[in-house]
């Protein structure tokens, strides 16, 4: 399958396939075609090296493809500010100029710290994305947000900066621990709760293999039509946090240990449910829906954190402007809008005082 | 004099008037409009605090603009990842958001400081550059270029950022050290060169303060037209770096102390045009011409180094890419053009073996 997203003034493929990790050499060197690249790079983490190093190595190779790897520690750790002095220290180091290329090999982590280095290395070089989990494949490989944590906070500090193509193998999502599949299942229950009432409705089972992969493609489907809407997330894109503002205070509330980000998000997307039936603003019913389709991914639905934990951090939001906070809500599945609404209000509809 | 540079997607004015310091909270909140700015942030650094705060504090207060400033020390040694660091920090501490507004007041160092921060800040707020420096309001704030210093080397790390608006105030120059002054000229004389022969003759005299006002805008109707057309300097906005590549080569082998930014580039530029003139493609007596305008501004010509020294130096550069390089020569004063040539011919045209 291959999908494209058409931005004003740039446009990629999206390739996802079962198999396609030993095809990347071709597909790349198809992309560069005429386009020298002094340099390659491959950044990784220690796991997917350790796993799949040996196969991408024969692909590039296949494809004479010339690069040198560096290698992070697995884990949101490596998303730092240290990191990403590292990368600059050895791009300096093999002279990657403007015409180089990056391949983020990796799961999210990798793909925003090598796509924010991308960004702002020579105020901007190519990159690849090569997701090697559900979550980068039906999320955040695709839609060209990069970041990196900062002592000032969590994905504070980054750029928009799209990829030059995205390449999926879906084969790779066997070796991924069940709780990181969960987690990608959460961002794929997204995508329908926000846009496809079919796509919702299909996950009400768990996919098989052949369903997965059709998944991915949806998720990407709708995910390239709001970006190429909204590139820079000041009015469509924003359906997108759908769950991400209570789940971002449920992942800070947890101190980032307790529930993984896919975690958060699935619990963030029942509150906001809940929150908008409140409102009168949600079909009801649709909170009930959400929590039956996320327990048949295997997720948790219940926060465990009441409306007073809940709302100073939700304050903090990079969404928000002035004294009110934007919420993503639900119609009803598989149909998503941005409410604004005050501090007053909000705690009322999460049934605080 | 207000000029407008349209981009795609993205159109601001550069405002240059005598005495505009005093304006500037009022053509900010004009700008402003109906937008809402949670947080506006005055960046700059303790001289041009301590020269112009209060009159800064005025302009903004008679618009009714709340704003906290944030203080660096002046000089290059301020653009780094570590001032980057704190000024992030500041961010989250006053939780400025998307919607905030970063005020970069100062000259190139503060700009592309402030800029930097500004494209990267939640993925880019808007600025608005106040320039301080000649460098500056005939140059650096115009255009969209900022940048860090950071381990791996100076101005390798940045990003592609507009600002929203600038506001130079040609007045506050005559405060401006003679060698910073010089410096702004050399840049002046760089955009007679590249595309406009009658600023060049111009150049031939040290201009009073009426032709300064003049100048500067001449200067930045040149930069705005060839940003316009080249916004990511992929092609034409290349020519921009005329004398730069030397320029650059220079500053390295002076280890940043020896020579200013813009002297670097005087004698880069008399170096390219002699190199040039080997080379039989730029017309004989350019670098001669160079040299008398140059002197009249009060900037040394002489290239103290050999080219063996500056070789290397100018192979590292972000603009070259494979095993070549991209040079700008000029085809006479007033016209230049991008030449690309290999090492070897690079040595032999700048006199080597």
């Amino acid at each position: 399958m291959i999908q494209r997203l058409a931005l004003r003034g740039k446009t990629y493929d999206i390739h996802i396939r079962e198999g396609l990790l030993d095809d990347c050499g071709g597909l790349i060197r198809e992309y560069l075609g005429a386009y020298c690249a002094s340099e390659v790079v491959l950044i990784t983490e220690s796991n997917v090296r350790r796993r799949y190093a040996a196969r991408m190595g024969d692909a590039l190779a296949r494809a004479r493809i010339a690069f040198w790897p560096f290698v992070l520690r697995p884990g949101e750790r490596s998303k730092s500010s240290a990191s990403l002095a590292r990368l600059y220290d050895a791009f300096a180091a093999r002279r990657l100029r403007r015409d180089g290329l990056i391949l983020a090999f990796g799961g999210g982590v990798v793909g925003d710290l090598a796509g924010f280095a991308a960004a702002t290395w020579m105020r901007g070089v190519r990159f690849v994305q090569i997701p090697t989990t559900l979550l980068a494949q039906v999320d955040a490989s695709i839609g060209g947000k990069t970041a990196v944590n900062t002592r000032a906070g969590k994905n504070l500090v980054g750029a928009f900066h799209q990829p030059s193509l995205v390449l999926s193998d879906p084969a790779l999502l066997a070796d991924l621990p069940a709780r990181e599949f969960r987690c990608g299942m959460a961002e794929a229950v997204k995508y329908g709760a926000v846009r496809s009432k079919r796509l919702f409705e299909r996950l009400r089972t768990a996919p098989d293999r052949a369903a997965l992969c059709d998944i991915i493609g949806e998720c990407c489907a709708i995910k390239a039509g709001i970006v190429e809407r909204d590139v820079f997330d000041t009015g469509e894109r924003m359906i997108l946090n759908f769950g991400h503002s209570f789940g971002h205070a449920i992942e800070t509330l947890g101190e980032f240990r307790r529930y993984k980000h896919g975690e958060a998000v699935a619990m963030g997307m029942v509150s906001a449910a809940e929150t908008g039936e409140r409102l009168g603003l949600t079909a009801r019913g649709s909170a009930d829906a959400l929590r039956a389709v996320l327990a048949a991914q295997g997720l948790e639905t219940d926060c465990p954190y009441t409306p007073a934990e809940l709302l100073p951090q939700m304050e903090t939001d990079k969404k928000n402007s002035g004294g009110t906070l934007r919420l993503v809500l639900l119609a009803a599945p598989g149909e998503a809008f941005v409410h604004t609404l005050d501090r007053a209000a909000l705690r009322k509809a999460m049934g605080g005082i």
